[in-house]
């Protein structure tokens, strides 16, 4: 008996979409039990009705932390409501405190529906911001990782406008250290890291913006060389993801959305996992919706989910 | 013998780049020859010089307009000064009044160094902005295009913040419909073009950003769409460049810089073609600089040029 492998809460999600399915699969993937012991935070009605309608393996009572947080008769698959709002916001909770508890390692979270919580009266637009509450974490930023191309973010949902306020000095820096952390533990070595610049040629030395390179990002790089990090930039943006850079580079640091997440969807689209750094303990999420239009249907790939649970085993690192 | 090829001129570009021999290159392709008459415009001492240096073959007197406009004694390859920038100017302002003059039907340029033009106190910072005034043209848009993905731009060079004050209904519907009149007369049909938003995930119905996507980019959409355009969007972003929208779509319509030239350049870097649409006249040049570097010594790779000859004669469509 291997000793000592992550425990990893899977949350089931909302049980409406493509959650119960994907965790239907994982339970059956016998390669993801050899690196970590999966424990679904859901509900075990809905998995053996989903198994049932899939076609797919049941999994067993001891696999699952089953929260009886909805039932049958409150939802059809495929339309969400405020019972299943309520039910994927109530795993969530649960994987939060066992893991503040120290009864499980980490978390990989199966997607919950924005309209769904808003029905439910959950004022949390998604998971992120209620990993961020519920553990009183204030410094902490959205990761895209993948074996291709790893962007971190230093504004993510927000205005094109407002990204120049966002980007201050210090939460530049912040996204920095964030991120040599949790690479350097993925990657057991110090990461080389590229940071982005905001203007089209990275400003051309002060060519195009308002000097945000100058002012901005390169004091943040220099503060973060001072403390030993491996760091090259602010670079060009539309020239930092070309072949021979992706594969010498383990991390970019973008100011904004789309900066990164054009590349990595144009580059690594099913293969990319969503985490979030700066919690107590690893997050790190599939990077699709419920997918309602072909939820409860055995259609899901549930490979964003396998993908997830693997970096979560690796960023526990045990 | 072939009637009507079209005549293109090929401007050599700063002499102590690598303009001079990507230019020997091209005449000795024979495929390039099947499709159009190329002209080099520059001089002949200089490519002779190339020829020799590099061990490619040299080009016919017949095969070049000779200006006469440098002599070797003026400059060094690979270092470029006031007279390399004054010459490779001369070539383009040339072969811009032979186009309007009806000599040549296109123009295809090797690259000019924005230091050198400066140096010979030329105030344009590049080829664009040279062709637009030379050519009295208002309104005229940046057209990166590929095989695989091609991106017109609303605005290029300018700053970051600049972008939402730029992107007026009355700009994104002068890009929509110069995109639609390039790409239907290289691709023979009526294109399909998508249109991106601005903000992350094109705004979410107005949930991020100042409402651009609503209060610009669909109005720019819906008065092209009245004029027969078949056009989507505004799209998210970030989504827009998965595989198989990159199959059905001719043209993207992106709002800036980044948002196109980061997946041009990740996509299909050393196969796009810089255009510039508007111009009374095809104008096609090289995604390459002048890579002083290199120059001179043979090792400069000259499939940028096949491809912007080659799409220039398309664009001339005789």
């Amino acid at each position: 008996m291997q000793q000592n492998k992550p425990r990893i809460a899977v949350t089931m999600g909302d049980p409406a979409g493509v959650g119960p399915e994907v965790c239907l699969h994982l339970m059956a993937q016998q390669s993801i039990r050899t690196i970590c012991d999966p424990i679904i935070f859901g509900d075990l009605a809905v998995l053996d009705a989903a198994a049932e309608k899939t076609g797919l393996a049941n999994v067993k009572l001891s696999e699952v932390k089953n929260f009886e947080a909805i039932s049958l008769a409150d939802f059809e698959p495929g339309k969400v409501n405020s019972f299943t709002g309520h039910a994927g916001y109530t795993y969530v909770r649960e994987a939060i405190d066992a893991a503040l508890g120290g009864e499980i390692d980490g978390v990989a979270t199966a997607p919950l529906n924005k309209e769904a919580l808003a029905a439910a009266g959950i004022r949390f637009p998604g998971h992120t911001e209620i990993f961020a509450a519920k553990t009183g974490t204030e410094k902490y930023c959205m990761m895209q990782y993948s074996d291709i191309i790893t962007c971190s973010f230093v504004t993510t949902h927000c205005g094109y406008i407002e990204v120049p306020l966002l980007m201050t000095i210090d939460r530049i820096e912040e996204v920095i250290n964030l991120t040599r952390d949790a690479v350097k533990r993925i990657r057991a070595k110090e990461p080389k890291i590229v940071v982005l610049g905001l203007n089209p040629h990275s400003g051309e030395n002060g060519l195009f913006g308002c000097k945000e390179e100058e002012e901005r990002i390169i004091p943040a790089i220099e503060r973060c060389r001072e403390a030993g990090c491996d760091l090259e930039g602010p670079l060009p943006p539309d020239t930092a993801f070309l072949k021979w850079r992706l594969e010498t580079t383990d991390a970019f640091i973008c100011m904004y959305h789309d900066q990164g997440h054009i590349p990595v969807k144009a580059l690594a689209f099913d293969k990319a996992v969503n985490t979030t750094l700066g919690l107590p303990f690893p997050r790190t999420s599939v990077d699709h919706g419920t997918a309602l239009d072909i939820a409860w249907q055995g259609k899901a790939n549930p490979s964003s989910l396998f993908e997830a649970v693997k970096l979560n085993a690796k960023l526990i690192g045990l």
